[in-house]
């Protein structure tokens, strides 16, 4: 008998959103990804790093991923001493628990936001305390001051789409004794961000995916952005070289095409507006959301039963079968005309 | 005052290899690099799933990686139920004392070999206990039964360049209660290796990576082949993507040119001989190795003194500081081209 850890024994794992085999004949609208391929700087990026022969490939990266950390410095007003790369943000939320949150210690979020994060707490064996959501879309019972080593927020909210105001964010950060995580894998959609509270508040910590907003899901990239002795624990625990050569190459690509970023993002906010408007003269309830996802709701409140219609027609969205969440269905922005399909798809569904 | 974890902030963080920022003016030797370049069935692959515009980079990738498991299990003669794929095998053996090393538990291995397996149970917050060598290499003082939660068994050793017989690597697998797990970075170089124990013990882990034999080091691969109960343990704790589209597509190309592999690490072992056997004429101690390097002492017994030498000659080997390690060098195996330089350089230096 291996002497496995009783919390990785008695966890039940993670599963991802579903990826159909035969990819190419859906409309994938389960996954938040990009309908819109990544800058063309990117491929030109990761051509260059590869060369005629990949020889560069033979040696390691960059282990601090320096180029990267100024990049985004650059971008976003930061020393690069505030920010660290992540194989993924996934990664980042991952150490910040190694961080702070030793077995049996309290990681708290809000339900219904990312389960991962329960996950990740698990593997670590800390505690995992949820609060709910009240029908002004709050924390409930958030204590005035809450002792969890660290707070997951993720805003824009998933599965839900809506945005904690900024001065709401900022309150939460002087309620914690810890760490305030603002999850930002959909801040480049939205109306704003809580980059400045990490100026303002030692224990706020923002984190950011370029697999949405950068349609970079494929390579793995994120990062996060705290005070420098943040920083400085996370690259303790990280993986020395947690960045390959060609996802560091496609990176900085990334990042530094502008005009394509703001397009893109442009594009699939002005659809999420469309889309919405056109759900709700279906009657459907829709969150207003800042995320590149709508969660919509039929007037009969059967999630299930439209995501199955939808199944049926080769159109894949998100239901989940939480209470909470039963009645609606996340659904992804994808390009107009996915979305025309969409739309026409509900309406024979009725 | 944030409220770090107490073994994170007292730990120091492991310090990889230094990589020369004008690394193509050096002879670089000191990280086991491999000198050739990938299969070029790599490119190859690398450009298929780039496509024209990268648009596949926009969707996730795998999150099993099963067409690497199958691959790698078709090599090496495993149902893919005993694969998994990491991120470089730094990822796996992270994950290793994750599922079976709770704080205060302890892990264990022998000093010197790969000191990251410290920093790993550091960050876990496992206790670690080192065993040295004893003359005749091998393990002084190993235990008739060892109760650590997991024993790490470098084999080929690096820095040293020695393997363990399998059958004393048997051996401590059955006096092991907990996990054995044989770090086979280096055994593409070797005459033999562990796998077979995998099928024999259900303690017995063996991990791999393609850093080096396979000249992937720029792309972070690795895998573990254990027990199917092992590797649903190690699947519950990595990242769900933890491998990006280029990376498994690279790690499926690579593992499936068997000539090129076989030229690869044949002519790296030739190379091997020929340089020991021209140290060996120049006075140095040599440690038969079995690895992509070779462990040498000059006559002196000066390490610092010889690799100050080459450093000046821009040829970069590895010196450690550590009282068992500073008599000699590691050095890893170049081109015969480099190797020559190498020993010229040595013969200047005296």
């Amino acid at each position: 008998m291996l002497p496995f850890r009783s919390n990785i024994a008695a966890m039940a794992g993670y599963v991802p959103g579903y990826q159909p085999p035969d990819v190419a004949s859906w409309i994938k609208l389960n996954t938040n990804e990009n309908p819109y391929p990544p800058s063309p700087e990117v491929v030109k990026a990761i051509l260059a790093e590869l060369g005629d022969d990949g020889a560069l490939l033979r040696t390691y990266p960059s282990a601090s991923s320096q180029v990267l950390r100024e990049t985004v410095g650059e971008l976003f007003g930061f020393d690069p001493a505030w920010v660290i790369m992540a194989n993924g943000s996934d990664e980042v939320l991952n150490n910040l628990i190694r961080a702070f949150a030793g077995e049996g210690e309290e990681v708290g979020y809000v339900h219904p936001s990312y389960s991962y994060y329960a996950t990740l707490a698990e593997i670590q064996g800390a505690r995992v305390r949820t609060f709910g959501l009240t029908d002004d879309l709050r924390i409930a019972g958030f204590p005035g001051r809450y002792e969890g080593r660290l707070f997951f927020l993720t805003t824009p909210n998933s599965p839900l789409g809506f945005a904690f105001p900024l001065a709401y964010v900022e309150e939460l950060a002087t309620r914690c004794t810890g760490v305030l995580v603002v999850d930002e894998a959909y801040a480049d959609f939205a109306d704003g961000d809580a980059l400045d509270l990490v100026r303002r508040h030692e224990n706020v910590v923002v984190t950011r995916t370029l697999s949405k907003s950068y349609s970079l899901a494929g390579m793995r990239l994120g990062f996060a952005v705290a005070r420098p002795a943040v920083i400085a624990a996370l690259d303790k625990i990280r993986d020395h070289y947690n960045l390959d050569r060609l996802a560091q190459a496609a990176c900085v690509a990334s990042l530094r095409d502008r005009a394509y970023f703001a397009g893109c993002t442009r594009l699939i906010r002005e659809t999420r507006e469309w889309f919405s408007a056109e759900l709700r003269a279906l009657g459907y309830g829709v969150i207003p959301s800042q995320g590149n996802f709508v969660f919509a709701a039929p007037p009969d409140r059967n999630g299930k039963r439209v995501y199955d219609g939808l199944y049926a027609r080769k159109i894949l969205v998100r239901h989940f079968s939480d209470p909470l969440l039963a009645h609606g269905m996340r659904i992804s922005i994808g390009t107009w005309e996915e979305m025309e399909a969409t739309l026409a798809a509900l309406k024979e569904i009725g």
